[in-house]
């Protein structure tokens, strides 16, 4: 078992990653606000693990929800399900969320502990490699908006981060992948030890083997967490985090939410930020094609939907988070293990690279497995 | 034009208070967190101060949502409806939200933007004596539940409030009176000099003389804003700000939003509170019937409504954010000036209590005017 900190003064918090954690007290009780929880799951988590968390709930007053399963329910009519629940339970506002799921179950919950009464406590037991690597770590909270993907939210961290590596042993494959691409992301950003190191384990992390799965985790969470510990709210060094999201989210948006895992989108979108950084003369074709190599060799989509033009993709993104006074930003890379955010492009840089994106797409086969 | 701060650190904002200040950028342009705003205002209040902001904003990018008005519209779905028109209009994170109108244009514009991109700034501009005395100061936002009133929200500092005086002018009586609830309570709560200015003037302030409004609306966020400076999430102290709003909260929940005005509910709660704390022999009576005097010459209910029964009554308080591990917490009355939160009581101290209201009532016309 390994223990990160995330060091955030009076909120600071630790993630614990390991074998065997769910359902085991030790990791929970400690970090309860009060006599009463609820854990929120969803139908798919529900039948494997939700009976080992409320069983280490025995010695409190407890009630247990089950969400439906998926991106398209991140609503706030779901939210306002866990709402119902809390007050025909009579919880108070000395109650503890349990997020028992992947990142949709954790925005939801954690958005719904932000609110309820004011903000209650929360803790996150992500089960997909998504949620132990990205969603569950640094308090971003919230649902999408039909008009954009997480426009509704609020900054509100968890009191512990419970990732239990058997979880995901029951992850099927095309979720494994979407987690691995906010891996590779991690590299990508700031760490390119960390993508040497993937692109020498790749294999073996799709293979699942257990010591090399806890590993990139840990290395992943260490990342996050030292960012979000210098920028919490995102006033400047933590928009890196969301290197690949602005095309991603265009993309995952634009074909309807759940039709593209969020991180096949960001694997899309991360190539899209590649390209688009050779065209600008910022990145070296090479680093870009060890970028696509590693993406494909995780199995991810590397361009775009043949169905979603650039002119609604732009459209799309206008509404990003990152948009200020009318300007869009974006990340872009300058090297393996460099990111930047800039302003410094034109509309039409943007639509040139999803158009030869889209046009290379033509001739192969890259989009997500079930999508 | 008098000016206090609400020192809260970096979370520190002033209030500005006096005539014709409405519609002077002076007091709104420093404050704008970038080149966009939103004002939102509700059907009665646009027709009369609407015009003005917008005439203020001239130099930016600005848009207006016109809501409709009442209590039983402070929902998540018109907070939805907030979202809608950012997002159609393409506001980005460096928006401003500015409330014109009373509490519940305050307390849904602010928890939209508590909510909107994880947070934008917003601007309280009250124009009710609730709003002005209460509501816009103190960071509280949120929308009610069909279970529980302000069950669902966040704390949220507006970046500055702008009371101007005039506006209570177009208020009518039953809004005037209802404000005159939270101004007496300040006086209950912790400031007895206010309480005896206060006997002294009340025929004056229902003549809404203009010195003396401005001079009780002074002192009454004097008051709140020392509270909350000490006390910001209501750790603490800041729970004596609720004198008569839990019993309020259940006459307001129990008859239906919008049928007694909340400075209504809470005038009849705080009478409840003043009997329950004689009943415990807490209290003396003679202070108690000051207070129900001072209550009555303000044209305030001071007891319940007959058609909730104790039971009901007792039912729908058990969810109050005061509620602890299942335990209701009440703030009552040592003395005037001198409230104290406690959880010394059983639940048949509040159903004699209300009972004894009940039967007080049936030989008197004691419900507010409307309702």
């Amino acid at each position: 078992m390994k223990t990160l900190q995330v060091a955030l003064g009076e909120r600071a918090y630790a993630i614990h990653i390991g074998s065997g954690l769910v359902g085991d007290p030790q990791w929970i009780t400690p970090h309860l606000a009060g006599q009463q929880a609820l854990v929120v799951t969803n139908e798919t988590v529900a039948p494997l693990y939700l009976d080992g968390v409320l069983e280490s709930l025995a010695g409190i007053r407890h009630h247990h929800l089950v969400l439906p399963d998926g991106e398209r329910f991140k609503t706030l009519d779901t939210v306002n399900l866990v709402f119902d629940k809390l007050l025909t339970e009579r919880h108070d506002r000395h109650t503890t969320l349990i997020a028992l799921g992947g990142g949709v179950v954790g925005d939801i919950t954690g958005f719904a502990a932000a609110c309820y009464q004011r903000g209650v406590a929360f803790i996150q037991i992500p089960t997909t490699l998504l949620a132990q690597v990205d969603s569950s770590v640094g308090g971003k909270t919230g649902v999408n908006h039909p008009l954009g993907k997480n426009m509704i939210g609020a900054f509100h961290q968890p009191r512990v981060v419970v990732a239990d590596t058997d979880t995901l042993d029951t992850l099927d494959d095309r979720q494994l992948r979407a987690g691995l691409a906010e891996v590779i992301k991690y590299g990508l950003i700031g760490d390119r030890d960390f993508f040497d190191w993937l692109e020498r384990h790749m294999d073996a992390l799709l293979e699942r083997q257990p010591a090399l799965m806890s590993e990139a985790i840990r290395r992943s969470c260490q990342n996050k967490a030292e960012v979000v510990a210098a920028d919490e709210r995102e006033a400047g060094r933590r928009a890196l985090l969301n290197l690949g999201h602005t095309f991603g989210h265009a993309i995952e948006t634009g074909m309807g939410y759940g039709a593209w895992l969020h991180g096949e989108a960001v694997a899309a979108g991360m190539m899209l930020a590649a390209r688009m950084s050779v065209g600008l003369g910022w990145l070296p074709a090479a680093a870009a094609a060890r970028t696509e190599a590693l993406l494909r060799r995780a199995g991810l989509p590397t361009t775009v939907p043949a169905s979603l033009s650039a002119a609604r993709a732009l459209d799309l993104m206008a509404v990003d988070k990152k948009v200020q006074d009318g300007r869009l930003r974006l990340v872009l890379l300058r090297d393996i293990g460099e990111a930047v955010v800039t302003a410094d492009f034109s509309p039409g840089d943007i639509t040139a690279t999803w158009e030869s994106a889209a046009s290379d797409a033509a001739a192969t086969t890259a989009t997500p497995q079930g999508a």
